[in-house]
């Protein structure tokens, strides 16, 4: 069944290698929280996710320990309308800015970002594992099917890439057309760090590559927010 | 000046009632901050808000204690774009959740906030006097001159309100069309809380009033966010 709308289910994540014909598995923490949290029992049916596209209509089969065994009757199938679409996000000086940023966006359907670092940024390391469990967890919540991907890269490395490159800054007063990005080409959105990206950073852009979000200024995750919302 | 875009600057507020003419006057903690945190000194060129709708260029005169004189000598002045647009947002179990809401919704613009209590909110009680912190800081962050005005009411109240309502539910397949709204009709925008309405509350509205904000579920504060990017 392709792009079925779900609603008032309860989804849960396995990866796709555990996925096979008739039958599923979903082992450690995912099959804990089914268990002990939610009290599904042997016979329930439930809902789950390989996390590139497909939902299952399973029923559990068996209850072993932290091991679960699904028997799959329905296959929902969606197609990805942002695959071209990159979300190239600065780490910032509050985490929890750039954590409900990926929330958010992962809820609004984006399933492709690059963290990067930038000259004012205070914040360094990265806490890839956190924001992946926050990836897992907001693609359950909005019931989708595609689990986001995540990298950590430089600004240098991400103005070297192919495809369209947007940056958005308050020194531009280019409006970005939100209506014209067609399917097959990569668009690279880039936000900035609170206190903007420094000189040399935006000469690792061309100016046609700078646009405006709007005449106020914004946040950088209001910006990053409202652009996924656009989309 | 109209409607003048400002950027790099710091924007300070100022009762109304402490501005005029020629003069105006930063009592208590705003007035602490320009001077402690912020370190400004007499002679210091400033930007303040009435938060009525003008933005003043002044300049420090005298600073005595908890009190900055200023002299104004610009005035600009804004029109609020969003003034027929009213933003009914539950009260959210999370309550940073709602705080986030109302943060992003006042730098994206809006400026009429009415906060309800429903029967799946968990969370009961006012944080009006912390709510309306934030409302203000985040229109000086994001360089706006509109306080946004927020009250706390029931969802009865906010159904039998003159003008137009438009609640979201998944439960609607009808989408809104954001291009259509006129600016002199009030519009109610309406967010259901975790767990959604119960069917008492639907009935509250008819069927015309209920719309539905995209294809997946969204929680509420992303629902709100939403809404007011696309406004």
């Amino acid at each position: 069944v392709k792009n079925k709308y779900l609603n008032n289910i309860q989804l849960y994540y396995s990866l796709g290698s555990n996925i096979a014909n008739e039958n599923a598995e979903i082992i450690g923490e995912e099959a804990r929280h089914i268990v002990k949290v939610m009290r599904n029992k042997k016979g329930d049916e439930i809902f789950i996710t390989n996390g590139s596209g497909s939902i299952f209509k399973t029923s559990i089969e068996k209850i072993d320990g932290d091991k679960i065994k699904l028997k799959l009757f329905q296959e929902y199938e969606y197609e990805n309308r942002f695959k071209n679409i990159h979300f190239c996000l600065p780490k910032l000086k509050n985490p929890d800015r750039l954590e409900f940023a990926l929330e958010k966006c992962t809820e609004l359907g984006i399933t492709k970002f690059l963290i990067f670092s930038s000259e004012r940024t205070i914040k360094k390391g990265n806490k890839t594992e956190r924001w992946e469990k926050i990836l897992l967890s907001a693609m359950k919540q909005s019931l989708r099917s595609f689990l986001p991907d995540l990298k950590t890269t430089s600004l240098k490395e991400i103005s070297m890439l192919e495809g369209k490159k947007i940056l958005f800054t308050q020194e531009s007063v280019k409006r970005f057309d939100f209506n014209l990005i067609p399917g097959n080409t990569n668009y690279y959105f880039i936000f900035g760090p609170e206190g903007d990206f420094t000189k040399e950073e935006f000469n690792l852009f061309v100016e046609s590559e700078l646009f405006n979000l709007g005449e106020n200024r914004l946040r950088s995750e209001t910006a990053i927010i409202k652009c996924a919302s656009l989309l």
